[in-house]
């Protein structure tokens, strides 16, 4: 375990090194770990006779893997997630998932007076899945059911959910979900999806909170109501290997032209709303990081819409039939 | 000629899209032009039954082609750049030059008396290229002689300067630049790489103007006075086709080795000082786009020093030697 207790495997990568006999490898962080990467680096060029190349772009999730470095490099290892379906394929990746060894115990023992459901699904994310049968065991010793789900082809654990999917918690039939871990970013995220009550434990700060999504829901409301005169429609996709929509994109500027709209495909690497800020469009249509309508909204020059408010705005669904945003596998 | 006597050459992209029956086009535009493309799109989608695909990267060059559009698209149109050596190799890629219909005849005349020298070398970007023989001719009528250098493979057009490559100044004889264009970016960089006075013509304001470098010149001096301790360095690379220079981040990194300092090599498609700020490094070292290290200077949360000025801080080159980085072609 190395410092805060984040496993970063430095035994592992070396052996792989030498394994694979890698000349030139990469390494790529989240941008939460990307400051230890320096010293990461001299570690593994001290130990083993290795060429190292960090990558500098942004990273939010294994989604975001920089293939342009991996055409460079013999390995590369990809910090801080799980893989996903896709990325699998690709043999020269190894994930290396920093597990937190931090106890989380006390903040599931501080949270079970606040569960008022019998049948609790535990979520988290790939940082603590290990901790999930410990947090299980505390549960069911004080008469509570507790279920770890099992997610679709994207998620690598039971109970793992990703800012973009949330299959582990929507699959399993439960009163309530206990998300362990820390921020808001998940958990915000497993209510929206499923429309219950989702309670935060958090092992950091050792501090139990209820995930609120009231005010996301009024925002997407506004979204919706201001885009339902639009005429021009810019459908965004991202290029990165697990973001990439292309096909819905596709199917939505089809949908639009068939409500006599207009709608044009734009596709970037990085989405943000600086670089949307020259197109002139009435609203956008979110395919990219399904979190982007969601965290950033306001912060665009136009409306953004995820997929399913883009269908509600042409009248091809109920506003009633509005569900999450996620990009899911088998 | 469109709109602001901008030529998009509408009709030549027609052409090309039913000569080559592409189905599936994608459109580039520099920053300054990216409002234009939901109108070029439709006019093009109009006149075709073609798919359009806008790319939303942000676009400083013709070293910043889109690669992961070319895979997705029959053709690609580059708009306001010229092609460079290295992108000439992809035949889907047409480059639409975006050439400027304003007169500059008027701002030459106005920029006669304030010429000292005899011979006089003229410089723009692509935009104006076509109209450098009629500036010369206004500055022979008036006793100078006149000289439209050649640059290196990198520069499609005699005359043309790009950001970061001067050679069509730098090969060329001359007591006096006079450029043609807005902006300081392009005359900046004129004066810095040939150390002599450039003029400046702006045809779209009529204005004439003396680049100013002086500032820019105790900028540098400041940034390699603060690097001079730096013990770690982060040498900055970036993977867009016409900025990546691997191989010299590799001989930096071996010669901050060889002077007992550390050596990370970074690299990344967009360099922002927002996407360095995680990475803690006593200075930077950048290899990508030259016009970082001068244009940012200030922003980024270590000093950055050009490859030359790093040669500096290491002892291995004079301060005299100082050059102004460039990338450079045959």
């Amino acid at each position: 375990m190395a410092v805060e207790g984040f496993d970063f495997q430095i035994e592992r990568i070396v052996s792989i090194i030498r394994d694979t006999g890698a000349r030139v490898i990469g390494l790529q962080f989240p941008e939460g770990f990307k400051r230890r990467s320096p010293v990461i680096a001299a570690q593994l060029e001290a130990a083993t006779d290795v060429d190292v190349i960090i990558s500098g772009n942004p990273c939010f999730g294994a989604c975001d893997l920089d293939v342009a470095l991996l055409d460079k490099v013999d390995v590369l290892f990809h910090f801080g997630h799980a893989p996903l379906d896709d990325n699998a394929l690709q043999d020269k990746v190894y994930f290396i998932e920093v597990r937190s060894g931090v106890d989380v115990s006390d903040v599931v023992r501080k949270a079970l007076p606040e569960l008022s459901g019998h049948r609790i699904c535990l979520l988290t994310t790939v940082q603590h899945v290990h901790k999930l049968e410990d947090a299980c065991r505390i549960l069911e010793a004080c008469g509570k059911e507790c279920v770890i789900g099992h997610g679709d082809s994207k998620i690598a654990y039971p109970g793992q959910v990703l800012g973009c999917n949330f299959s582990a918690g929507r699959r399993e039939e439960c009163d309530e979900y206990l998300y362990i871990g820390s921020g808001e970013f998940h958990p915000m995220g497993v209510a929206l999806a499923t429309g219950k009550n989702v309670l935060i434990a958090d092992p950091f700060v050792n501090e139990v909170r209820r995930a609120d999504y009231s005010r996301v829901l009024r925002q997407r409301s506004a979204v919706i109501a201001k885009s339902l005169d639009a005429q021009v429609f810019g459908i965004v996709v991202s290029s990165k290997p697990g973001q990439e929509r292309m096909q819905l994109a596709r199917q939505l500027k089809e949908m639009a032209l068939r409500h006599d709209r207009n709608a044009h495909i734009l596709i970037m690497d990085l989405v943000t709303p600086d670089q949307l800020l020259q197109f002139k469009v009435d609203a956008f249509v979110n395919t990219a990081c399904p979190r982007l309508a969601i965290d950033e909204v306001g912060r665009f020059s136009a409306p953004m819409l995820t997929p399913q408010e883009f269908e509600i705005v042409l009248g091809e669904r109920d506003w009633e039939s509005l569900v999450f945003d996620e990009i899911t596998g088998d």
